[in-house]
């Protein structure tokens, strides 16, 4: 039978934001949560209009509030979506953690190092679930991929090569979704790094399975006063010998949202884009490059267990983001019926956010030191 | 204030089947409706399983009783999604409309031309509305490409070349999705050139803005046994002297779901594929080709107007159907509201689908008088 | 040993022609050829000046002229490339022809039916080759889809779709290139579909190893004034039982030599594109797409032989065109050594050149006859 | 006029060696060089055996005996290709500069540094031409891209990212081609930071007409038992404040000869990839991509000056290796009539090819000393 949809809070995304519209589409994709309470936005009068906008039950001036009130209802929401800036992911979440109710938070985790280990502590104290929206390991041929490294299709790896290009600060920042990214106070210590140079970070632990060793970093910021880096030029050294390029920029005119990643071995190579989602090249050495696709010929099981239709039937952004949602939804609803989490979800965890915050502060560290080689 | 959610309610789909799937997830996607009644199969066993499954308040065992008994409630149902095998679209649709609910409904729009004309009748004659989902009028560029040549940016047209190509028929057809679709009972005349050449030759009208004159077309069957056309070749007349090209084909390897569209004018050219289905190739004659993105640089008012998240994360075929829900959705609205149907609406009608119906016959008597010029 | 060079004349391509200049670069890129003589103009004092410009060592004002006076000399040349406007194709290839000596040839063969059936008498007649550029035909991996077409890799084939398609006539034609082309008297009965539908057809033909059975054909010159076609769709029944289409254009802004051959069979399908020439899609039904590269993995021995570089290092048109030369040159050392033509070469022939025209002329027919079914 | 055809000598390149192939092509192509004169091994049988398979007049034993032979003929070579293992090069070259021969010399320049300071002492007091073939640099899409970065199409520049990608060494070093790359001895400090790394900091130079001011490297060797790099990556600073990475590898599956650039300013960004050199993507910021073509719509006069064929006629490699050829020929042409080498040829000289050697060293001492910056 079907299970009850999840009751849904959010913090932040109202208005125009960009970033909740988005959670609320994955939220909804797939039928597991019903939006019903919401603190939209720190200005309680945009909160309360926002609400209204959205047709949402209950609207609250602070986070404080709805933490508190909703824990306390017979219907008060099981989990809560956070999409605020940076700087209020740690006191939202924890502010729900410690009510037992689910977190599935916005990447980077959080804006500085301090809120993070405060963060994770109140994770892993809570009985409830930590959900981090590293949305692109939500799309299926991502897991593909994941799965054919895990099972050795490209052999010993030797080069993880992983860039996220975009153009949209290339001028001045405007509007409100550039101002809190390019301000220290909101965002943290790294700009383009944390925003999305987290994302290529995490994207190719979560494919290769391998883990950092350490890194040497060259950020910059091109942007006229800007404080935050604008662009960031990452080499990598991964545990067992791997080695890697990360490079993450919003100054490079011509790409929208150019996240690409490559992985080599011994035995075959893999080239994936984010703009391009439902296909990935595979290439086992000496062979001709296969060109597999979403839920097509050649899909592994990791593949077709996250598409929702047939191959050519292009799944985007909003599919692989619903995916994380989804995953979260089997995990909560694992947990009310008593049952432990289960073993082949793969949504990102507080663990990874620690691991995204770890990886921001050495690159600052690293630039800071004329590049030099730094551990997370 | 937020419109509350239409009630819908669904014909077919139950089960695995694709399209019906794909119905529910564009429902849900921009939040405008809440299915709440099904007879999802014409097995009441089946209908009732899958309702349960799917968590449906109300189940039914045939659409005449889910007609007449919404009909009748307070909270019954506002529209009723058709997602059966084509040769049930006009009872069941019939059904619905003379009640006063709303019909979306799958393509093409029936199995016979004089269940089309029955079916046309009732619409014209209902106060619901009726929307036919040829969804691939919903993808943003594709509406970009119709205001650009409303807009005389191609000049005059000349040339249309448009193809559809999959290869799932290659071997035998198996499965329930093949079966009636090679079955002309259930399917109708048209065997491919129903099931995906209609979506090829509304994407063009859509697109162009032309009436199609004559054609002349060569329909085959290469499966062995198969009784409906599994390939067809088409050459076009549109009125105003344009000509151009249809092929559509089920049987060519390699082919996913290759939906394709050149539009050419004596000032520049277009270019779409749906498996990209976030960029559009522009090229103004004697100038370099420029590629436009989904809310992207160079995007329009009709592209932007059906985008959800920013160039560069990428949409897809479920979105692309989910306004194709929405835009329904808002003219639902607007007649609860007593306020006719916004002229901005472009969801395709039930004059596309007699249309597309009249196209499938031409196409079946040019081919089977050796390929003689026909007026649909 | 190092065979001799071959010393070859040329008939046409003076000034800034552009195939004239094709023509050379071909026969002087694998160094089987000496350009030692010419009448590189109908006049005389161009034929002259372009002479010397090229450095020539004899210049003649007529082809009779140097035809005769070749074949007289001890040091005359072997063979003579003619490259002039289709109708002084058949005059100028017989008197060569008729004196022993080998003549490569540009196409289409000639600008009307009887021509080229004189022609074609004099060339079986002559113990000299005839050797026709349909260029296309030498690009390695073309050469590959051949081959494995033979092999049977495509199993039955049941779809050819070829399409040729540029944008250069869209406006009015100007200049040389352009003026001959548009006109009847010189370029024969066929616009667009002699100028490239015969490159298409050919290609058609060479890589499937298939006969058309019949065509029926829709013409149009939409360019104002014109009297030749500038586009040209074809419906195509191949003996055998494979169907297909040909589009060839001249008036499809943003394509500048869009020549693309797709086909397929019952356990496989092909994709090749001329503007990436060095690449070949290949899909063996249910498997993954394979990106086959010249000269790459998994190129065949027919791919491999006609490659100069390693794959990834580009090989373009006039690698292609001096492949054509090459096999005409190893034809020509094996008939200087008194020897066969090597069996293994592939260079069109007078057939071919005739094969084409009879497919134009059916083209022209059942066009003016209401797109009728005709034999070529 | 046309001029004299210029008489070449050839170091190297016997047997089945690539470059030797390609050096002889890229000199017949555009009719400027004949080839009269070898030593094509270090063996003198083989060396024999080859400049006879070839056809060659003249063949030595060794270039001394060639050097001072041939500068005491009448009718000796005018110019000579270097095409030896990297260690040869200086000596070779040496013995024809101070004859006042030509030299065509392949990249690197040298496998020492002490060589390249020797081998530019002698160029520079040479009254004959040195000119590497850093052929990549011949690419008429390239020249475009200098062209509009000179002019200032893309603003002020800020980022440089270089990659040449192969992956023949995956596996074992197997062949001759092979073999003297991985050897310290005759290959230099440098494996693929040679090789090909040297191409790509070529090539970034050539285009943006930056200087290099500091690099930070991190050099790998992950074939067994390997002594020289295989997989290079380099951060990059430029003089003026554009930063950039460099990512040389030949153990990446799936590449074959994947040499990219992507330039970005303040005011737009190009992106060209050497296995598609027909095409350049340009993005003014703020506006769609465009598609610049090689000699197509938006051709500059850099890139319609080196093409030879109209746009869609792809020219690849060998074209681009004969650019330089050609431009060589005309220094030397213009030498011969006494006047100064014209000032649109952009070959590369032996100042290019010490810079490539200082950034070889400085990448292998950054390396060493564990990715310290490093002033090239």
């Amino acid at each position: 039978m079907a299970e009850a949809p999840i009751r849904l809070g959010m913090v932040g995304g109202g208005g125009d934001a960009f970033i909740g519209g988005v959670h609320r589409i994955a939220a909804r994709l797939d039928g597991h949560y019903t939006l019903v309470a919401g603190v939209l936005s720190s200005t309680p009068e945009k909160a309360r209009a926002s609400a209204e906008a959205l047709g949402l039950p209950r609207s609250y001036d602070t986070y404080e509030d709805m933490a508190r009130t909703e824990a306390d209802r017979e219907d008060g929401i099981d989990a809560v979506a956070i999409v605020t800036p940076n700087h209020v992911h740690a006191a939202a979440a924890i502010a729900f953690l410690e009510r037992g109710i689910h977190v599935i938070c916005d990447k980077p985790l959080t804006s500085t190092m301090e809120d993070a280990e405060r963060l994770a502590e109140a994770a892993r104290a809570s009985g409830a679930l930590f959900v981090l929206t590293h949305n692109y390991t939500g799309y299926p041929v991502i897991r593909q991929a994941r799965q054919m490294i895990a099972e050795g299709k490209l052999g010993s790896l030797r080069l993880i090569n992983v860039e996220y290009v975009q153009d949209w600060l290339t001028g001045a920042a405007e509007g409100k979704q550039a101002e809190w990214r390019v301000d220290p106070a909101r965002s943290g210590a790294g700009g383009s790094i944390g925003d999305i140079g987290t994302h290529a970070y995490n994207l190719a632990c979560f494919v290769s399975g391998l883990t950092l060793d350490r890194l040497a970093a060259d950020l910059d910021a091109f942007g006229a006063g800007r404080e935050l880096d604008d662009n960031a030029h990452v080499m990598l050294r991964w545990q067992g010998g791997a080695k890697g390029m990360l490079w993450c920029s919003q100054v490079a005119p011509g790409n929208e949202n150019a996240l690409r990643l490559r992985v080599y071995g011994d035995r075959g190579g893999l080239d994936w884009s984010q703009e391009e989602p439902n296909s990935l090249w595979f290439t086992p050495f000496g062979e001709p490059k296969r060109l597999l696709t979403r839920n097509g010929a050649g899909a592994t099981e990791a593949n077709t267990a996250t598409s929702r239709v047939p191959g050519g039937h292009p799944e985007g952004y909003l599919e692989a983001f619903a995916t994380i949602y989804s995953e979260a939804a089997r995990a909560i609803h694992a947990q009310r019926r008593g049952e432990p989490v289960p073993e082949d979800l793969l949504y990102p965890t507080i663990e990874d956010g620690l691991d995204g915050m770890r990886f921001v502060a050495a690159c600052v560290r690293s630039s800071a030191n004329d590049s030099a080689w730094e551990t997370p």
